[in-house]
């Protein structure tokens, strides 16, 4: 049996039947963006990690090494984020072919280290060795969390209000001028292409919504609405109904989808790599929050719809302004595409 | 300028560098077997990573999968070892190439649990992608131990004896029997097949060592006695002696070292993977502790030498029998050899 008929998480869920007899202790591990560790009176510590790999999470001639240094750690800045946790300590793993320029690695030290900096982030270790062929980067971090604070996917319940913390498929347009290769028209097309390159991991904005009473599950949208989603939902046993009418889309895709005659929706629920968060909380706490965070942060929290009771777990009930719609929202594979 | 210039040392310095502006507040990071991290009053947590790609570390018709999931721990497992610390956690990504069989990564999981198993270390997460041709493994291991007790390779002091834990070369004697196509002729080349295939992490032994007065630096040998020595005498900034006629060398290797003329002292002091601890102690502590040592395990300690002070930090200076000879023992360098 080859691996592309099971997939990632049949491979996953493999691996996790193996390990059920080894005692976690207390610890937290796979299915959520990071693992939990107790680590004294008043903090959990949170750890994640994220293996890129060349040709299948990026492509070497599309991207700058800065951008791709800077980008490796926010996409594992975007977990510790989604747990409501902030970042102390970083692990770089490289494996780099012989052909790449010393300057190349420079580049990308200097994106790694600025993100470090802007969130005071220690490089603590990691491992160097070459690479037969294809530059290949696993990035480790972890963060620490007020204990009990941390923010899971199984914590949603009935009736909770569904939202996120910005627009969605502005990274998925930047990639689809990439590979298209669609020349940047105006500044749209370019915002589009930044945030592709260098998404901004939503720690402050995670930290926010963690202190706040009445949030339930929360995580950040790495594979794209349709397919995160359905980890909260078969994680807390329920159903969501999301109105496709409420997905916030930013005027820059908007532009650019009328210019390039893309659907802005389906790119926004589709397509990945936002890091924006996503997270459930109680109906009677949103508004305060709401409008809370819009003076902290001077962006809009966007609802999106509603946790239900269901006999699916996992289903994703699509409306069109209240209307019930055939959807079929599809998220991203790496064994099945690419 | 290319990367094969500057090697795998030369681009950790320029990384380090890179980051001493951000503040590691009491951590200690890039330097040793692995970093420490304060933890509670009583624990600091220690962390280790290792990336392993096909082709560089291992060759995949040369290992079954079994040997592969076990040694892609054990290899962490005894950093953690080299430390004193217990291990308690681990983070396994993998780059899997659609070709593979499911089969096979029921084996690399079925040796990766059981070594878990043995050392009850819980897998609390990791990432798993497709690879475009060449399996990927970092695995990332943290692990804890009692405050200030971790062991680091820049507290060596001139006087200190230099022992190691167990006989070496056996893992470089196997790897050698693989890539010469050799054909095993009796049990000899069997055992130094299996401690290269799986090696055992020396936990037991790490903490024993840490817990007893006098100990100085301690690491594990990976890349060879030879190699790493000079990265304990390089941070404690001292010379060695070290003495060829003392290095431990089991009898199964110099069995097959006779049959097919090899040097097995220079195996023993060149090859890697042994993961055996490499540790100073001051002189008046070293008896008391190889008596103790040897009741616990029924295994010697042996002396191979020790530290002195001298002009050039890094530096061993070869005897054999107590006369001084002219031995360059060449370690191991990713980019410069394979």
């Amino acid at each position: 049996m080859k691996l592309s008929e099971i997939g990632e998480f049949g491979f996953i869920e493999r691996l996790s039947k193996k390990f059920t007899d080894i005692s976690t202790s207390g610890k937290k591990g796979i299915g959520d963006d990071c693992a939990i560790l107790p680590m004294d009176e008043r903090y959990d510590l949170v750890v994640t990690t994220d293996l890129l790999v060349e040709d299948i999470h990026f492509l070497r001639n599309k991207t700058t090494s800065y951008d791709l240094g800077y980008k490796s750690l926010a996409v594992n800045l975007s977990d510790i984020a989604a747990m409501g946790a902030n970042p102390i300590a970083s692990f770089l793993s490289i494996a780099i072919p012989s052909d790449l320029d010393v300057e190349y690695l420079d580049g990308f030290i200097e994106g790694y280290k600025d993100l470090s900096q802007k969130y005071e982030v220690a490089l603590l270790g990691g491992d160097t060795t070459k690479s037969p062929e294809k530059l290949t980067i696993n990035v480790c971090v972890m963060g620490k969390v007020e204990k009990g604070k941390a923010r899971q996917r199984s914590s949603a319940q009935p009736g909770d209000i569904i939202a996120v913390t910005g627009p969605l498929g502005d990274s998925g347009g930047g990639l689809k001028i990439l590979l298209e290769n669609i020349h940047p028209r105006d500044a749209s097309y370019d915002q589009l292409l930044q945030w592709h390159h260098r998404p901004e991991p939503a720690i402050k904005e995670g930290r926010k919504l963690t202190s706040f009473p009445g949030i339930g599950a929360m995580m950040d949208i790495s594979d794209g609405l349709a397919s995160d989603l359905q980890y909260i939902l078969k994680a807390s046993k329920c159903e969501a109904v999301i109105d496709l009418s409420k997905i916030p889309i930013s005027d820059e895709l908007k532009h650019v989808s009328a210019e390039q005659k893309w659907n802005a929706v389906e790119i926004a629920v589709t397509a990945g790599e936002d890091y924006r968060l996503l997270f459930s909380i109680n109906p009677s706490s949103f508004e305060k929050l709401a409008s809370q965070y819009n003076q902290e942060f001077s962006l809009p929290l966007s609802p999106i719809g509603h946790i239900k009771k269901g006999d699916n777990p996992g289903k994703i009930n699509w409306t069109e302004k209240g209307k019930p719609i055939n959807f079929s929202g599809q998220g991203f594979n790496h064994f099945k595409h690419q």
